[in-house]
């Protein structure tokens, strides 16, 4: 078996011990165990960037890779652990959305609640799962214990109410082209969205530039696989007069309030 | 043998070379060994931050671990090298009392004055004895060096003249807790020290709430291990006026000059 | 054999998934390498740092050591990416004067402009050659590839034309001492160069005191190593009014345009 890989995405910053302290409990499991740290540069809570930050870094990695995030501004509430795996990766976090757009982009990712506290650091503090639940939970994984061992399947996990993405280009058809991958958002295509542009809202979604309606604004995604909005036979970007460098996002009306 | 794990605690930021300096010259005394930083980011020179921090973060690492801590303002001046073996980590640091805190909450730890060149990196600077004397001494403690080895055992180090910490909370007696580990301080019970609280001093340490003087504050090792001040039957809190997020400072009147 | 060493040296910064991507490569094709980050702390584009901050970090590393530098301003351009070994150590970055000063502190370098697409990772970006083409091919050096397997031997590298030091100290005779490294500078014996300290220009180099004209302000290479600025017989820094901490400029006039 190759050397496990771990890698570390939280909000914790450099300064204080933290980041180290996870890291000592996971080598105490999984001494043979390479950390990677994403980033622990995250700001304060924001689950958005931490999505993000995830899914640019992990499409990088091994096959078997562990990746743990904290990024938790629920801890000590009622908010889940989860473990998850998703193609051929293992993620560990809170059920607080910061996992969901990876696992949204892999079809039929196992998702599990964290239930099982023979696996934990005890005592298990009420501030500090990162330490005593996910970064354990993240060693037995790297040792190779089965998923299914650390608790219950779950069907629903929380996702992300928005999205936020940036206009990237205009092409010469006048597409608009954002950086949100389309894998995390394959499920426009089936449910309710609502993307935000400037102070437009566009709700309708197309596989090909002929399936659309004439004069309807709708999404699709572009053959270099991001997001894309549309005009058929006209310019998207001059009549809604959007600018590479805008804001653009995406609700899913359905999606847990984080 | 497991593989060695090395942590390094600094104040040398993480702009410059000083750092993978360090981890280079460890990398080629013990080529397997697991490098985790536990943070650069301490102030410039704040032994206290250090100490604590060191505090904070050892107690999650594995048997065996050496913990290599470079905040070190009197570099090039007399202050002692030293390695030391408290329960089952190593730590290797100056004399300056960055050490003192996690050797004193160990009974019996074996500390030792580095003076043997022969595992030193040669030359040996005026300026950086972090490179070229405490991470070649941490390397071959990692690789299984005798610490007997390294040099002459000391019966005395420095410790910090005060320490800082924090109220953290008040409990429903008026008891004020502190975030200062009463394993670090156990020298109170049979030494002098002074606790400033605000403007006051408290001098007077019980076991028990038993063992107190009538009106007098004293100072106590509460049931989750940290100082607390009390007042027997009163309201320390109230009668001092004091409220978590307030400083306490614990002087030791005998300490070095640290 | 050891476990292979690759260090990262960036302009990347700790926030972004960017460092992360590279590592999660390397590991792909390396598993059993030792990461160790020198800094992703540069300036941004500042190719004079990151080569000084690479100078001071490599020495301390053991032989066979892969060091990879990316600040890359001219990613998408038509400079070279380059790999090389010299000495004990392997180099891999853009052809922009980063590597130059190591390269020249060793005699015959072998140095190879990589052009072989199979070491890529693919598609390759024209954005992130860190993550394409620099991150994979220190990989492969790393398990061990010849380095005559990435592409063609080159004989020439982009030198910096202006690179940028401190004056360290003033001895007793008035010697000005800076913190360049004499390695990096032989060739001012042979070629062309001038050093610019305050509004003053030295054009002169000589070998020993004794080889230098009467009146003439001229470089040579100091008994620790360093360039330093004399004046026969007389104090160089009071003439030049020179006091530590000025900036000093060595100008190579045939140097690329880096």
């Amino acid at each position: 078996m190759p050397r496990p890989i771990i890698t570390l995405l939280t909000d914790f910053g450099l300064r204080d011990h933290y980041v180290a302290a996870m890291k000592g409990v996971i080598l105490g499991i999984c001494p043979e165990a390479c950390l990677v740290d994403i980033s622990h540069e995250i700001e304060a809570f924001n689950i958005q960037q931490a999505a993000w930050t995830l899914a640019q870094a992990c499409e990088c990695f091994p096959p078997g890779t562990v990746h743990l995030v904290v990024v938790d501004p629920g801890v000590g509430s009622g908010r889940r652990p989860l473990a998850a795996q998703a193609g051929s990766h293992f993620f560990v976090g809170p059920d607080n959305g910061v996992l969901a757009g990876i696992l949204d982009s892999h079809s039929n990712p196992s998702v599990y609640q964290i239930t099982a506290p023979k696996y934990f650091r005890h005592p298990v503090s009420t501030t500090f799962h990162g330490r005593d639940i996910f970064a354990p939970i993240a060693a037995h994984l790297a040792t190779g214990l089965d998923i299914a061992q650390v608790g219950d399947p779950v069907a629903e996990y929380v996702r992300l109410a928005t999205t936020a993405g940036t206009v990237v280009s205009v092409d010469r058809f006048g597409n608009i082209v954002t950086n949100l991958h389309g894998e995390s958002f394959r499920w426009i295509a089936e449910q309710p969205f609502e993307m935000h542009l400037g102070s437009h809202v566009i709700t309708a979604f197309a596989e090909n530039y002929s399936d659309a309606r004439e004069n309807e604004y709708f999404v699709t995604i572009g053959s270099a696989g991001f997001l894309e909005v549309s005009l058929n036979r006209r310019s998207a970007a001059e009549s809604l007069d959007v600018k590479p460098g805008m804001t653009v996002l995406v609700r899913h009306p359905d999606a847990g309030t984080a």
